[in-house]
């Protein structure tokens, strides 16, 4: 690894922090840092929960899909299922739940690693794998969500990231790569 | 494709919105929805600026990455250049103008496709990748930005992304399935 101007890249020092928006799932705190050359600068950066997203794999090889409409995008998409940490919950019980709340489903869980969602949220993304994954029982999706459960094939998967059009592209890739299905 | 429980899945209607936060590039916006089952539902959704990330290779075969502290994850990361469009900026000219302010490197810019950040978020992401990159100029961050200019291998930047330690994980594998360098 070579480096065509070398500086020496440091961490800023937190000088303080308070939080100026905070409803519901959206909290953001203002972040005053004192940059390598002295000078003080704020950021107001998202303060956001940890998330984990499985991709799950049934015991006749299809992969299990979450087809919702999502208001961000203003767009109906499919994606891996996968939700919030609820407070203190370890990331591979938050994605047990997610998956049998979202889905229905049960599957051996492999944690695959976490990736990192934006330069400017606190927010790590979890992802898994789940094997043999079988229906276990009726999703009992939360309050406003409406979701249609979709298998599809490894191949389909694969063409669908390709395009980009899944909140999870990151995760699906990483658990493609830990599965030796992109090489 | 199968699918194990039919629903059908709609967009909802948007009946209303109000922005409840805006400072710096933070934006949120309260928005009310009618649920296809006719309940009204308040979603405090995040209205981001879309953004360009660049896989930008030099004519020596080396991948220009961009080493600096972000604040968010609060740790040093090596990500691709790239940044926020401005307003009314074609993607491809902000890619080519953040590339020549990170790194001071031009090259051929071709539109790999766009990924989608967060199920709650407005933001598109945009990737490129830029072929035949020379040294055109030094490079002029913006205020606040100290970053320093890395040229690694393909094979270095394939082995970083697996471990998931940068903020692009889906810019990098959707440039790298374009570019054929995973299958």
């Amino acid at each position: 690894m070579t480096s065509v101007q070398m500086k020496k890249i440091q961490k800023w020092k937190k000088l303080g922090q308070e939080t100026v928006f905070e409803k519901y799932g959206r909290k953001i705190n203002k972040v005053v840092f004192e940059l390598p050359d002295g000078k003080k600068a704020d950021y107001y950066l998202k303060d956001e929960g940890d998330v984990a997203g499985i991709l799950a794999i049934t015991k006749n090889g299809k992969v299990i899909l979450t087809e919702q409409y999502r208001p961000g995008p203003d767009k109906i998409l499919m994606d891996l299922p996968g939700g919030f940490l609820d407070s203190g919950e370890r990331p591979e019980v938050a994605a047990g739940r997610e998956m049998l709340e979202e889905t229905g489903y049960k599957g051996d869980l492999e944690l695959v690693g976490h990736t990192i969602h934006c330069a400017y949220s606190t927010r790590k993304k979890y992802i898994f794998v789940a094997r043999n994954c079988f229906k276990h029982a009726s999703a009992k999706p939360e309050e406003g969500e409406i979701i249609n459960v979709r298998l599809v094939s490894m191949g389909q998967l694969r063409e669908r990231v390709r395009k980009g059009q899944m909140t999870d592209t990151d995760l699906v890739y990483l658990a493609l790569d830990y599965l030796g299905i992109i090489k």
